[in-house]
């Protein structure tokens, strides 16, 4: 395990994938593994890509790639894939496209299958994004699957969400999705060179205004990820927004809200694997009958298991 | 509190309806109030009303709390309305169709918002739908939003889970939504006025037919609200259903599972009060600033937090 870590830091393509595997199968030394990690982490900027599905999210992040590459930096990428709750079954796809960067040292890019979280942001893909940051990649980019929750999750891991947008897509309900506007930080309105970009983000800037006023203005990028437009200037705003959450107090806020949560979801991790252990050494066949005839109850049964476990 | 219980369990309508939402609530009372109610349930059947919106699903329910009262039963039901989880805002709106028998008191009708839980049924709908039982009404209706992961929890809840279909709505998308076909005990296909409805019925059956054998063959059941048919049809197989329940083993394979997934529930919120308790005494800003800088982990902050609670 030293020896991995060691490879892994040094920057081991594939020491950092075996890492990342243990850590994901939640197996016994992944708490070793992030105990390590840790305290090297909190250098990369971390990039959520989140938009609809079809919005051209994996063409967009292949540009980025390549842009962050031609300054020489080296580029982590998670794509969570969409993974059904009832067949675990992860959906490879568009993942392909972004292969043209796969046998690239300094380009990393894993799938993760969003499995046994419907909201598709997992504790597993936030330790892959620590991981990466230990090892040494200057950016990790984390796509999204777009939809629902794992939208809104994002906020959790990512230093800057970028909202991918595309004209005719029934715009309206793409923006106007529960929350999505608040969190994010840079609007990009992908396949630019298509009829309806400039309404799009015409809208985009109505819907701002009426959020009110806040410090950081996300700006508004049109880009056409086929003609390789804009792609510049997205870069640019996220070194802004970067400098920016290093400076203000926002950014401070923000990284502490991150830190609670994280804290808030190991406590919720180990908590629940012990009230597991402890439900499944006290369930019989019995106490399923005495509930099921009602003599007894489960709010009571529950106070009893967790009595038993607290000081 | 005491007074408040008997005369919910004595019938009142407005004691139960405040019961409900002190336990909607989730006041400190409401464990008390759910351990005094609990051995007083098991009684009723309780039916899940699911199918995607514009089903008809309110016009249905509507048809068969008429049916039920006609028999002289006592109708509890309970309308999930859809809410956002940013603004807790439930928008009410077809629950107005119910209010033919808002007034009566064998027929309580109370929407509950789904704030805080994405899938809609939420342990506020299940403890609603136990206090109903609790308090003498011989069958609950709970009427899911039919969006998304309602449709499939709500067999958590519910002994009979009757889906509504109608023609023309993109049926094969209707019934192919992952986990639906499985879950239902009943399909109704509903607007059967309407051209295509025997179509959907023959799919649905040839659906049923890949799902291989089980000893409950799910009927299919067409009919018209508007018109009122078919309703009687639907009554008796949810008559015949609650049989096989009472008597097959899959019936008791059922009630334990959904008791397991109750006390598993309920430890869940126990878990989520104990991490916010024992985080929120610990957390200061020098300690967040210290995990901001690396300087401290929150894995090992974790295992700290956990170690002074536990036995």
């Amino acid at each position: 395990m030293e020896k991995l870590l060691a490879r892994a830091l040094a920057g081991d393509t594939r020491a950092i994938g075996r890492l990342i595997s243990l850590v994901e199968a939640d197996t016994p030394s992944s708490k070793e593994i992030m105990k390590a990690i840790y305290p090297k982490t909190g250098k990369a900027q971390v990039i959520g890509i989140t938009g609809s599905p079809g919005a051209g999210k994996s063409t967009f992040v292949n540009r980025l790639i390549a842009r962050f590459k031609a300054e020489g930096k080296k580029v982590g990428v998670i794509a969570i894939d969409p993974s059904s709750p009832f067949t675990g079954g992860a959906i490879l796809g568009d993942r392909l496209r972004m292969q043209d960067h796969a046998v690239d040292s300094d380009v990393f890019i894993r799938s993760m299958g969003s499995r046994g979280n419907l909201g598709g942001v997992s504790r597993g893909t936030h330790e892959g994004a620590l991981i990466l940051d230990a090892c040494g990649f200057d950016v990790v980019i984390i796509e999204t699957v777009g939809v629902g929750q794992s939208e809104v999750d994002i906020v959790k891991i990512a230093d800057t969400v970028c909202l991918i947008l595309t004209p005719g897509m029934g715009d309206d309900v793409q923006i106007m999705k529960a929350g999505i506007m608040e969190i994010a930080d840079i609007f990009v309105v992908n396949k630019a060179d298509r009829e309806g970009a400039d309404k799009v983000a015409a809208d985009v800037q109505v819907m701002l205004k009426m959020l009110g006023e806040r410090e950081w203005v996300p700006p508004v990028a049109l880009v056409s990820s086929n003609k390789n437009t804009g792609v510049d200037e997205v870069r640019e705003i996220i070194r802004k927004h970067g400098d920016y959450l290093n400076s203000s107090e926002e950014g401070r806020r923000r990284r502490w809200s991150q830190l609670q949560m994280e804290v808030e979801a190991i406590l919720r991790g180990e908590i629940s694997l012990l009230v597991e252990r402890s439900w499944s050494a006290r369930r019989s066949d019995e106490l399923m009958e005495m509930l099921s005839q009602r003599k007894a109850d489960p709010y009571t049964l529950a106070g009893d298991i967790i009595k038993t476990l607290l000081k």
